[in-house]
């Protein structure tokens, strides 16, 4: 049996808040169903960033309500020869490119199903060659939430694109992480999930930078004293690095895209 | 026959996301239809800048379902002389101050209906000087997604305030644009309209700047090599300045206020 | 008889709106109540400023309907002793940690009820040590939105956290202020109240810094020539610094946490 749809309509894309983008995509979705709930969960992804908006979607997904559709606009290839494509999985719809954004449900294994989007009447018309989001995505998510078959939309298409973050590097008794991208409190997403390395941090190591030190994982952002760098593995089962009522991007000088390492064992003298 | 509502108030403000502004707003609007669906358009609007809300407004508004209340709130005039206005245009109301902002509204064409907001049962009391987006258009907007009938609100007027966008200056050869603003992705949207310029620019013309030139017009925003500056009217209808999966207003170093030189026929030798 | 709700939930919070802390929020409201409207006040409260939740908190709430519940989560010590509260005061239900938001609500006197949120029943589990956003408060104000009567969260309290605006400091013939926050247009917000020092400054006072002077209290932003600074009563009550059509904060170069003088009397010559 089909899922019932939930009504709410969630949006992740990179077209920032200023601008008319964000508002013809909303109008786009209530113009199909004017009583849909829509919800931003971000118009931030870094521009053209395929991976982070992968990530964002993973973490959030499962917290709605089955039925819910998930749109997914972070589109470099727009009007290029990219699919689009509708994603079912876990009671959840997804629309977006298949360029990578739906990666993060791939990796988590289960099943799932995926279909083209090819049939112009779920369109607007007449189709722009730079806003799909509008054209394409934001009507069809509406449809979705009243209830339309995927099936309705194109044919199933199997080998969805997938990319994946990049692993962390295991050297000899050390592991060099990468920042993956700062939160707006400037804590530090690594690389190092917790499934994989969560047991191993649990034996001694140390994270070394100019002038600081981390020889053990926090269990909150709160312990240690006030400016003191942390590591912890955050809600979405990354290891961070954090400063208690600080900022740690300021304050350890890191950015995306630095690297960390990790030297597992006691401190030699 | 009045238009239906649809039940859903947009905003169009430039408020920013910090702060008890938007907060109140909001909340002024679902006191009086706690039943609303208010969807936020961008509170970012450039501080104070009425031709850009008009252009945003102009840019969304037919996207969304007839009967849509549309507010917007860009009143750098709030409490002097300047008049509140309820416009109707194409089944949709429009709140706003009246200086300006509906200026896109008036340009399309087509028939429009005004009033002046002057019925101050439909204000929050006591009304304060520096704040009518709560204290006025938000308890109206509410009321309109309710069914008010506008002509409760005030007296017809004619002659809304009306700015418009500065030409692009004709030279002999040439035309010079102007760069209105950038949109998150670093985007130049100039004012070259495709209505006015599109058929032109399907003729050979160049544009320079420092160690670049532009000569071709591209449907999509993934054309060209990553990097390579590429010219192309975005999804609102106006030349856009772009890089291919890059930040034109950084990369170029062009910024809103600037010119760009369009030459028209072939480079000479 | 116990307040019925208006279905709405307010969010007030800190995490900025990149990442994925927005959207999991959301998403553990709507998964308890589908058909709650969720309302965005602001996520961009300053990282960990209680004190400015608070007051955005203070300023907003009144104005939605009865039975909304209001979510305020800027929570550093999340994991650590500090309680989770349910507190309610004028027939709205308010939800956060009890480290200082709910102050606003305290310094405004009038009946208030509190009690800590204990029952892990309304909890999502297993309970994260760094998120609480979404494992309590969001679970918790979704139950609220559907009429859960508070007594079931945990048993009554008493002495909420409450912490205080810094005082003006009153001198010989003037008044030491300072700068709380700056607004998204560059107004300058001030601990002055208008309850406290309305009066007071409808006498004659001066205020001056490098190359100005303000010497009269102004209504509205409007006010005097363009690039004037002047002084007014906020919407929220507090005196700001401002400048017609202008960034106070930009051309004044004041930054919340400076100073600013009121020297009361008239200019000696």
């Amino acid at each position: 049996m089909r899922q019932k749809p939930s009504g709410i309509v969630t949006l992740i894309t990179d077209f920032g808040l200023s601008g008319e983008y964000v508002g013809a995509l909303k109008g786009a979705i209530l113009r199909v169903n004017p009583r849909c709930q829509i919800v931003d969960i971000t118009h931030q992804i870094d521009p053209q960033n395929i991976l982070q908006a992968s990530f964002v979607l993973q973490k959030c997904y499962s917290y709605y309500p089955p039925g819910t559709v998930h749109g997914v606009v972070v589109d470099p290839g727009v009007g290029t020869r990219r699919r689009a494509a509708v994603v079912e999985k876990d009671k959840y719809f997804f629309v977006g490119p298949d360029n990578g954004v739906f990666s993060g449900l791939l990796s988590a294994g289960g099943e799932i199903r995926a279909r083209e989007i090819i049939r112009k009447e779920y369109f607007f018309t007449p189709l722009s060659d730079t806003f799909h989001g509008r054209d394409v995505f934001a009507p069809v998510a509406g449809h979705l939430s009243l209830g339309l078959d995927p099936a309705k939309l194109g044919p199933g298409v199997k080998n969805l694109v997938r990319i994946d973050f990049p692993d962390p590097r295991r050297g000899k008794g050390h592991l060099v992480a990468r920042i993956l991208w700062a939160d707006s409190f400037g804590n530090l997403i690594t690389n190092v999930t917790r499934d994989e390395y969560g047991r191993k941090l649990e034996s001694p190591f140390q994270i070394r930078g100019k002038g600081w030190i981390i020889d053990r994982l926090s269990r909150t952002y709160g312990e240690g004293k006030p400016g003191q760098p942390l590591a912890l593995f955050g809600s979405g089962g990354l290891l961070e690095i954090s400063v208690n009522l600080g900022n740690a991007r300021k304050t350890l000088e890191l950015d995306p895209g630095n690297s960390i390492t990790i030297q597992f064992g006691r401190e030699k003298i």
